[in-house]
């Protein structure tokens, strides 16, 4: 399933070495940039051809109906789709008479670099018009890190051979038209013109738009301002329209000489302030940005990236690829999440449509076990987003007839817009996840404070609907029922195992938050009672267990059904687009890791000897139809010994985008997968563990994998681990007065600065041998890192700027 | 839940003294005239007010699309509503200036009266003018059951007191406005003027309309022509448009004179004629309609009923509100059925525009036992539809992965309309229970010709559905899973017991037909093998039982599953109203009779003990959300001694539309429930059972009824079966050379014509106390007849014409 290189197997950036129209929905997902805030899709600079045009901000939405054939109560009536809005990143160019395309004439050479040190996507163009017209050109575009609401182009155009007048049109376009996507029902639905123009104004150099959404009626403001630097005379004016702006500077270059046009765009929203506050705020953001300047935004965006990377990064000597790709999906999670402040990160970040633009339980389930580790500033508010959204999710609960707190299955505002249920707001366990989230930051961070500010809340609201939803049956044995659990090829089922173990531990972790904060929690109105009832039914879940085959029930009878014929399977396309769920759901198939992600996340519930089984009864018939499978079975792979095998899922879920393994990555990368590639190695090779506070570890290095060095923040202080096959080093970068507990091997180790622990690698026999997969779902780690891929390069490589 | 009585209770007629405008869309179902190929609601003759106007053909639908806020592989895409067609019954009225309108002027008396042995619908209006001047109008009007394309009604108005000019305008209209019905799901979504015009001509007293469906493509006809009496002269004059044509009668009666105008209206409609040959059609069945004339119309109507009557009346004695009921159910599963002829019986046969005008599996089992009994042609008609939509219905089976062929939960045309699959495709049962009713129809009527025209192919068929569809676990037994038994608050459930039995008859019965016809089957392909494999399922089915309640469980967990909470409930509005499929899928609560069906239907797999046990366990949470359930209640609780409780059900069966008691009458009668009024008593009362062939008899009546008589064919012979509360009587009225065995109270008779068998009723002492029903949802038999119902009659009684 692992399919050519594209890239180049680099270590810190992601190259393409030319032009492929036909990848160019991917690639605009992949060299997507955003921070989180503000995200822009890698459209060429002159606009067109394009696969999707994105310019989005986060939350920025708009309503529509869902239309049911058949409805039902408690069916969400209003979806959300996040909108593409006025586009601030393009720059037509015209070489003399001719519009620059580069479909048209002659393209010597076209190379796109993702720079993920500096945080900037470099474009490089040698291009022949059909009037036999050379030029070269470079762009350079950012969006700050440290300037949420700006971003910039740097745009140079040099004349070769011949003297041509150069005319830069640089824009601002509200309502661009998008392609009609397929009916594949992942893929997100298409609105028409949303943006109705409010406002607008022409500046010195450049213009601001201001739109409102039709019907959810958000404002919106785009402005644009501009650097020019010519070698000679030139022209610069400003059209401005309802939903244009344009700048157009026009010069004649002698070859040779460049002309320069560093562009400066920014944004601003609101769902409750003015049009002139709006105004105000772009202005103001761009004045900013001016006062940074093309050279002052690079470098601050470097400095941000450093220091990341300074505690986030993760070596891997001896696979390059995955190297590059583990990289590759730290820089997009950051992108997605770093100034996120409160608002979601969607399942596809800021990168493309898909999903509408929806947050999952991938959020709090994929994304933020990493972001916890290597910028916890972000997942602090991701937590405090997902308590914003508690007034709608209490609303959510009582329409279902629930206590406390139900969150939405899917949303970018808050409020539920699942609109098939068995696949949505069935799947309870992401009130679970949430839970999980709020325990784990409390536990690698040492920060008790945000339990205070909102993670309490969340615990009780979550425990409250658990304790609605379930009940204890004749004898005693407390029972989730008719819930979906990860895997969507089964659903509405009982006792799912996954929805069970995380519920109680939720329960529990209400009940533990509770004894911690007596008075807050009595400001949330717990009873006497409760705590004590949610501990009774975390202690009395029940946990399917089939005792002749001697696994567990991924749900209750689950290893009962039939099993599916995989005879004559063609596995490129996903079971769900050629099977109708009626099928699918009794069948003993397995979309992504269920079972398996309980082990995972709740380990301590299971024996050695159960995991291995489990995993060797699962592994036969799970087909990863979604990308939040493959990083799970990586970890739990490797847990039970399989490391070869571990390392081919690391691989798929590293590469899920580079390589489109989906083919959807048009639509926006696969957050969750990315995210998950980082799990695969860190605590799939690394063996790290959440425990109570203190981080387990347990690293075993697969053959590929000559050396593995990963950093971490816990409690504070920032860690290094450091192995190979022999030897494994711990050691604590910072934090002189701070001694802290890890376990090695399962052997309890105290850390202080300057003093790494040093181990012996201690191996381990599996128990079974490796499992196989169904037919023609096998993991595939065969193609060689650029295999396929056109790698020669027209242009020097570039080391930074 | 037994509202107040609208109309007296009366033998032979169901009369509405005056007019409640507040339920006219009430009254123009119960009052629709119909005979299964061409229906009309009781709209008043001068078309306004009306709640839906309804002319209906029966098949003639046209297509709209299925959208999905989410999409899965195997949705149905296209749905189909039956359309609201050209109005032929359209009579308007003008006295001097004013038209005619209830509302308007002074009403003095307005009388309606459905006659059910003449099979027409008689109104009588006294009406004065806003102007001062009165008017007599009486109007009769018919579907004629021996014609079946043609429709009359026979209009008379008198001048009382004064000389008036009298118009009356007599019309047909295409493409009427309709109602914004309600965003209930079960309410038919509205369609926009459908028919597009192909052609009109003016014939010597009327015209004819041609128009096709926009989507579908089907072609129709309509046309009228008139007979006009008048005691002067008159003009008459035809005005023809693209969508409407009217006859216009205009002249001046003196006080005690009357203009009688007889209008004849025909319908003719096509997926494949030509205009030309519909407009023939048309006219040729004005011209047999005019040969007739009125008085021949209504004399053949009497005769046919009486044909009717004379096999299948009910007598009740000493409840003349259930005798009249019943008798209004037989007349209209007659209407909807009795010249279907190869087209489908709705579920609310041509009454209405509920449920989009589909048939589910209400045709065959609810409606069909009753057909198979007492009109046996169109019992045949019913199969025989079934039989043509084999071809979709295989269609179907190979989208769902699955073998032979899935019949469509809900459909006009054959192919799947249901949009909510939880509840549709996963209702596998439906086949199971067209299955049963072919074998029904063989045991019952003695007819083997069908089993060779369609029904072997029906068993075969379905029988490798559920071969394909269900499995044998480890230990050998043959499970169902992910599917929907008729309870729609359970869904997608693993061995739901209904259908698990109900299949295994099946598998039983397409064995037991391959060996009866072993050629037949061989040509049908039917291996070697098949049917051994479709014996071993049935024998290995597996039947879930709770030991330690010690009642059989509707699905495997069932008795497991929390207790619905019904505190606080108010049973005005359906649960589903009220709460989401989420909460209701996995409780214990129970829309309509599922496992208590399958003891009414499978009564063999049961014991008398576990018959009680179950019944005082499901009665507590059955909530009759559906109207599907009453009946069958009714006949479980008769069986189990609970005879009271049953004469309840037996009512609110009886009475669904007459009382309107699920309040949604207006949109078409409720076929099913008018059936299984039949079924309550004569199942329940009488205790008929089918049995390979020979009818099993027990008839034990509750106190409120002294007395029961019904009528039924069987082998070919007229049975009558007479019961009091000492003793029985059973006759056979013809059939001097047959012999039938019979089974009563357990006893095997042999029974002769001339020669009928007495004996005493054998009463039954239940094992259990009549059980409770949750709280509210009692059923009601305490509002006496005529209670409420103004029956301040200003007309003498008629009796007949």
């Amino acid at each position: 399933m692992i399919g050519d290189a594209v890239f180049p197997a680099e270590p810190w950036q992601v190259r393409e070495p030319s032009l492929d129209l036909d990848r160019l929905g991917s690639t605009e997902s992949v060299f997507a940039l955003a921070n989180g805030h503000i995200g822009v899709r890698a459209n060429l600079d002159e606009g067109e051809p394009h696969a999707i045009a994105g310019t989005y901000l986060n939350s920025y939405y708009e309503q529509r109906p869902l239309p049911y054939p058949e409805g039902g109560y408690g069916y969400p009536e209003q979806g959300q789709t996040l909108v593409n809005v006025t586009d601030g990143k393009l720059i037509r160019l015209m070489v003399d008479d001719e519009p620059f395309h580069v479909a048209h004439g002659h393209l010597i050479a076209h190379e796109r670099i993702l720079d993920l040190r500096a945080g900037v996507l470099r474009r490089r163009v040698d291009w022949v018009s059909p009037a036999g017209r050379r030029v070269r050109i470079r762009s350079c575009r950012l969006v700050s890190f440290t300037q949420r609401a700006v971003a910039a182009i740097d745009y140079e155009v040099e004349a070769v051979g011949h003297e041509v007048r150069i005319t830069v049109q640089s824009a601002l376009v509200a309502n661009e038209e998008q392609p009609q996507e397929s009916s594949d029902p992942r893929v997100a639905a298409a609105l028409d013109r949303p943006l109705v123009a409010v406002g607008q104004d022409t500046e010195q150099h450049g213009g601001v738009l201001l739109h409102r959404t039709r019907a959810s009626g958000l404002l919106m403001g785009a402005g644009m301002d501009h650097v020019v630097t010519a070698p000679g005379a030139y022209d610069e004016e400003t059209d401005v329209r309802d939903d244009w702006a344009r700048t157009t500077v026009v010069t004649v270059l002698r070859p040779g000489e460049r002309l320069r046009v560093t562009k400066l765009f920014a944004y601003a929203w609101s769902s409750s302030r003015s049009p002139q506050a709006l105004r105000d705020q772009v202005a103001g953001a761009l004045t900013g940005a001016r006062y940074a300047g093309w050279a002052g935004l690079a470098a601050a965006q470097r400095a941000y990236l450093d220091d990341f990377w300074d505690a986030a990064d993760v070596e891997i000597d001896g696979d390059p690829v995955l190297q590059q790709a583990v990289r590759f999906g730290l820089f997009h999670v950051l992108q997605a999440g770093a100034r996120a402040e409160r608002r979601a990160i969607a399942a596809k970040g800021l990168t493309g449509p898909g999903y509408d633009g929806h947050a999952f339980w991938d959020t709090e389930g994929f994304v933020l076990p990493l972001l916890t580790y290597v910028a916890p500033h972000a997942a602090a508010d991701v937590l405090r987003w997902r308590h914003s959204i508690l007034g709608q999710a209490r609303h959510r609960a009582r329409t279902l007839g629930l206590d406390g707190a139900a969150f939405p299955w899917r949303t970018i505002h808050g409020e539920e817009c699942s609109a098939y249920w068995p696949a949505g707001t069935a799947a309870l366990h992401l009130n679970a996840v949430v839970a999980r989230a709020v325990e784990r930051f409390r536990q690698v961070t040492g920060d008790t404070a945000l339990e205070a500010e909102c993670g309490l809340e969340i615990l009780v609201e979550t425990a409250r609907l658990w304790l609605s939803h379930g009940h204890h049956d004749a004898d005693g044995a407390w029972h989730v029922d008719g819930v979906t659990g990860p895997d969507e090829y089964s659903a509405v089922t009982d006792d799912n195992l996954f929805t069970n173990l995380m519920a109680a531990r939720n329960l529990r972790a209400a009940a533990d938050a509770c004894a911690r904060r007596p008075e807050a929690a009595a400001r949330l109105g717990v009873s006497a009672g409760e705590p004590g009832a949610w501990r009774a039914a975390a202690d009395a879940v029940h946990v399917p267990y089939d005792e002749r085959l001697g696994v567990h029930q991924q749900s209750a009878g689950f290893t009962r059904y039939a099993p599916w014929d995989f005879t004559g399977e063609r596995p490129d396309q996903p079971l769900m687009l050629r099977a109708p769920y009626f099928q699918l759901y009794r069948r003993q198939v397995v979309k992504q890791a269920d079972l398996v992600l309980a082990m995972h996340w709740c380990p301590e519930e299971f024996t050695a000897e159960q995991k291995a089984r489990n995993v060797d009864y699962y592994e036969r018939i799970t087909v990863r139809d979604s990308s939040l499978s493959a990083c799970t079975q990586a970890v739990m792979c490797a847990e039970v010994g399989h490391l070869e095998l571990a390392h081919d899922y690391a691989w798929e879920a590293a590469l899920v985008d580079l390589r489109d393994l989906h083919r959807n990555t048009r639509h926006g990368l696969h957050l969750a997968s990315l995210a998950g590639a980082w799990s695969a190695v860190v605590e799939g090779f690394g063996g790290l563990r959440d425990h109570d506070g203190v981080p387990v570890l347990a690293p075993r290095l697969p053959e590929g994998i000559t050396g593995l060095r990963f950093r971490l923040r816990h409690s504070g202080v920032r860690l290094l681990v450091e192995a190979d096959h022999e030897t494994v080093r711990v050691s604590m970068r910072d934090g002189t007065d701070t001694r802290l507990p890890i376990r090695l091997y399962g052997e309890d180790v105290e850390l202080t600065a300057g003093d790494p622990v040093r181990r012996p690698v201690v191996p381990l026999k599996p128990l079974l041998s490796p499992p196989e997969q169904p037919p023609g779902y096998k993991p595939d780690r065969a193609a060689p890192a650029g295999r396929g891929a056109s790698d020669s390069a027209v242009f020097p490589r570039e080391t930074g700027r």
